[in-house]
């Protein structure tokens, strides 16, 4: 019989984030796959770990999944990824991917649900926390109330036309653009039109929490989440 | 001293979905406040229930937050449910307000929240699984990936403008305005522009996955997200 493909989200950083059924999930794999080489530098194994001790006993799959705007280098590498987790499933082993935050936002586990669904794999979603959950309760903010709407935008684009759109804003991946975003968020928090709170390293010891865009820092060292609203 | 005030997420439906800070939550909370008057017809009640049976022991303090359109009357409701709980946070206990889902979104909770917060009472927010999340996962689908946005959506109002946004549209809340949303739907999936998954009772066991428009129930009697996502 072949082994199921789970990919379980742990949240954005706090290791009590973790859902009872992720921490189920967690114990009953067969192998952990991880998206970083060296686990001991993985953020998602780090988390689970503060929750499933036991894990440290566990078998361990993990690859570097470099991040690159190579696309055909990116499906290169996730469908070579994707080759050895396909070899453990066909051989009956449940296999758990940890991704953090939630697995339907932007994570890596997407690339490799689809080639297993399209294989007929038999994939799992566990959901986690995501990271602007976790960064507005951090805040104490709600990100929406009554009619308003929420736009989850990924901060690798330009994101003029994202701003102006009515409701709360969260930028996410923002990475080596977060000099840029927070000069835009700049301007138009001086016009009075919003307010602004960032999260770095949600949930974990080194988190840090900004409010106004002036206090946003200007390196991508930090997993950063950005929430804009309205004022 | 002062009692806190937490906000707890208990997910969409499934008891497993409580996250660990969640289940710690309400098992140390003096008091849980349910925004229902018979707990027995709670969901938020039902799903923490199944994670932590000792909440049967535990002092329940339920009003029915009732839904109305009626701005004034909400907040002399919202005003009247807090003063008993701000009269429990003062005298020192420390109260969990359940809600389904995370707290950060369209929750009942942001306006007890509110009113603490401006009373100097000190609030946390627990997180929980969103429905959207949620309803992602059942369905086996990801909300995004690259740099795809996500837009979360009130189907209280007229949403045509927001259908037109590009990347993925969840709809929530939408109630009695479902017959009409569908119809719209139904449109824009004849035109091959859209795909439509609809999840009704995410995660209890009365969950209903509809893949298309027209599976869409007519009544409003469902907790219902419809994610839209583009062809």
């Amino acid at each position: 019989m072949m082994g199921v493909l789970y990919g379980i989200g742990v949240g954005p950083g706090d290791s009590k984030q973790l859902t009872l059924k992720a921490v189920e999930a967690i114990k009953e794999a067969d192998v952990i796959c991880l998206p970083k080489a060296d686990k001991d530098k993985c953020r998602a194994y780090q988390i689970a770990l503060g929750a499933v001790p036991e894990l440290r006993y566990k078998k361990i799959l993990s690859y570097e999944f470099e991040m690159t705007k190579d696309e055909a280098a990116l499906e290169e590498m996730h469908k070579d990824f994707y080759q050895k987790y396909k070899a453990l499933v066909k051989e009956g082993y449940n296999i758990g991917f940890l991704t953090i935050g939630d697995p339907t936002i932007y994570s890596t586990f997407g690339y490799i649900m689809k080639l297993a669904k399209a294989d007929g794999i038999e994939v799992e979603i566990i959901n986690g926390i995501t990271s602007f959950c976790g960064s507005a309760a951090a805040s104490g903010i709600l990100l929406c109330e009554g009619e308003e709407d929420v736009h989850i935008i990924s901060g690798q684009k330009d994101i003029d036309e994202a701003l102006k759109l009515s409701g709360t804003k969260v930028i996410m991946k923002s990475g080596k653009q977060v000099a840029k975003i927070k000069e835009k968020l700049l301007a138009l928090e001086n016009q009075g039109e919003i307010s602004v709170w960032a999260v770095a390293d949600c949930g974990m010891e080194t988190e840090q929490i900004f409010r106004g865009a002036m206090m946003i820092p200007d390196d991508s060292k930090y997993m950063l989440t950005i929430i804009v609203k309205e004022c």
